[in-house]
C-alpha cells in the first residue's frame, strides 16, 4: 500500500513513522522539516520506546509523491484552503483519503472536492507535540478510531484499521463516524479552547474547582448538541463527561495543541471544532451558550481572524 | 461638612479632591500617596480642567481623623476584609457611611457592622485612573447616583447629593438603590470581565463583531438576574442594554479598572460584581450561564484566590 502523508506535523509524523516502520511505503509532503528529514531521517521520541527512521521519503509537493493507495491528512484545519490542490495529484481512481483532522467539516469539503466514495474520517486519541525539525514526540495514547463518511461498517475501514493496528496503532473501524465525531469534541471543546485561551495545560484546569465545574458543563452542553445530530445511539452525558474527565485526570500536565499554537502565535482551528459544530446544533434546534461564548473569547484572541 | 475619604484610589481621590474645592472639609486616609500628597498636594488633570489643591489632609490611619459627618468609602472591594476596623474610628453618633464601591454586598457589609440607619450606597460612573502619587486622571464623566440603602428618598440621601452637585459632581438621589446597582451591574460584569480576561479595552471589545455580540448576551442575563430582585420597576432588555452600548461606544479606548488591577498583579473585584450577584440571581430561580462562565474564568486568573 502506497501511502501519502499529508500535513506532517505531530500528528502526521508520528503516524507516517509507525506506518513505515511497519513495513508501509510511507511517503510524506513535508515543508519546514524537508531538510532536516532529507538529511538526517525522522526521530520518534515516544513513550513506548524511541526509534530513527534513517531514510524517510520526504517531498516538497504532492506533484512529486504523484498517485497513492491512501492519503492521510493531518494538515491543521485553519489551512484547509489549500487542502483540495494538495491532495488532486495524489489520487488515482482507487485512492482512499483518511482526514484524522479535528472537529467537524472536513469530511464535507473532500465529499465536495472528489466524492463522498473515496472519504474516511479517523479521529486520532494522541498526546505528539513537534520537536525541532526531524524530531517529534509521541507523549502518551495514539488510538484511532476510523469509519467511512458515508457510514458504516465496510472491508475498506476494517483493512485500514488493520493497517494501524499492525503498525502498534490501536485501531478500530466504527460504524458512526458522527458519533465518534462529537465524542471526540466532547474532549476538544473544553480542554483546546480553555487550554488556549487560559493559557493552562491541561492538569491545571481540572485541578481548579472552577475550570474543572465549566468543563464539565461545556460537556454536557457538547453532548446535547451530539444528540441532536441524529446519532445511532444517544452519548449519556452525566457518564460520559465523567469519564472524560477521569482519563483526563491521568494526563500529566499535557499541553493541548490549541494552547502551544496561541502561544507560539499561529491560528488556531475554530471553524472545525467550535463554529462548525455550533451550526449544526443550531440547526436541530439546540444552543450551547458556553461553548458559544468560548468561541467568542477565542476569536478575539486572533491575529488573523478571517472573519 | 467633615468628610472623611477611605480608599483613596482613583475614585476616592477625584470626588475627595471635587468636594474640597467646593469647600467641604475633607480627610483622607491615605496609603501610597501620603508621602506625596503631603509634600506637594494633589494634582487633578482633568478632562473638565486640571486643578492642584496645595494643602490636603491626608492621615495614615482612621484614629488620626477621628469622628466624621460623612464617610465615603473607595476601597476595592477585594480589600473588604479591612473595611470595618478602617471605620469604626471615624463614626459619631450621626455619622452617615457612604459607600461608592462596585458591585453588591457592600452596603451589607456595612450595615451589618454599624447598623443600616447609617448606610447608603452610591454608583459611579466614573472614568478614572490613578497617575503617580499625588497624581489623579479624570478621563470622563464622574456623574453618582446616590441612596439609602433601606430605600426610599430622604433628607439626607437628598443633602448628600446637593453636596456632590455643588462640587460639580452631577448627582441624583434614588429611591431604589438595588435597581440602580443592578444597573450598574450591566456595565461592570461585560466590561470588566472581559476587559480583564482578553486585556482589551473598551472599544477593542465592541469594534470586534463576536465580542460585541457576547457583551449584549451577558447584559441580558444580568438585566433577567436584576429583574429578579423585586426591583422598583423592571429594567427593559433590549432597549437598556442599546443605551449602554450606545454609550460605551462614545468611550476613546476607555480601559476598565479590572482590565488595569490584571494587567498590573493586583487581585479583581469578583466577589462584589460576579459572586453575589449570581448567588442572588439564583436565590431568585434564575440562572446567568455567561457570567457565570466569566466569572469562572477570572478565577482561574487569580494569583491571590481565596476560594
Amino acid at each position: 500500500m502506497r501511502v501519502a502523508i499529508v500535513g506532517a506535523g505531530a500528528l502526521g509524523l508520528y503516524y507516517g513513522a509507525m506506518l513505515q516502520r511497519s513495513g508501509i511505503d510511507a511517503h510524506f509532503l513535508l515543508r519546514r522539516d524537508f531538510e532536516a528529514i532529507s538529511q538526517r531521517g525522522l526521530q520518534v521520541q515516544s513513550i513506548d520506546g524511541d526509534f530513527h527512521l534513517a531514510r524517510v521519503k520526504g517531498y516538497r509537493s504532492s506533484e512529486e509523491i504523484g498517485a497513492a493507495d491512501l492519503v492521510l491528512v493531518g494538515l491543521k484545519t485553519f489551512a484547509n484552503g489549500h487542502l483540495v490542490p494538495l491532495i488532486r495529484p495524489l489520487l488515482h481512481e482507487k485512492t482512499a483519503i483518511l482526514t484524522l483532522q479535528n472537529g467537524l467539516g472536513n469530511e464535507d469539503l473532500l465529499a465536495e472536492a472528489f466524492g463522498r466514495q473515496r472519504v474516511l474520517g479517523g479521529i486520532a486519541f494522541l498526546c505528539s507535540n513537534r520537536g525541532k525539525p526531524g524530531f517529534v514526540h509521541h507523549l502518551g495514547e495514539g488510538r484511532i478510531r476510523l469509519g467511512e463518511f458515508s457510514c458504516g461498517l465496510t472491508a475498506r475501514s476494517q483493512r485500514l484499521a488493520a493497517m494501524f493496528s499492525n503498525a502498534g496503532v490501536p485501531c478500530d473501524a466504527v460504524e458512526d463516524l458522527c458519533r465518534a465525531r462529537w465524542e471526540k469534541l466532547v474532549w476538544n471543546i473544553p480542554f483546546n479552547g480553555l487550554s488556549a485561551l487560559l493559557n493552562k495545560d491541561v492538569t491545571e484546569l481540572l485541578t481548579f474547582p472552577p475550570t474543572r465545574q465549566l468543563i464539565r458543563e461545556l460537556m454536557l452542553e457538547v453532548i446535547a448538541g451530539g444528540n441532536s445530530q441524529g446519532l445511532s445511539a444517544e452519548i449519556d452525558g452525566p457518564q460520559f463527561s465523567a469519564q472524560l474527565i477521569d482519563f483526563s485526570d491521568q494526563m500529566n500536565h499535557y499541553r493541548p495543541s490549541m494552547q502551544i499554537d496561541r502561544a507560539e502565535g499561529r491560528p488556531l482551528e475554530l471553524d472545525s471544532i467550535y463554529a462548525i459544530p455550533l451550526q449544526r446544533a443550531a440547526r436541530a434546534g439546540v444552543t450551547m451558550p458556553r461553548v458559544e461564548m468560548l468561541y467568542q473569547l477565542l476569536r478575539s484572541g486572533e491575529v488573523y481572524s478571517d472573519n
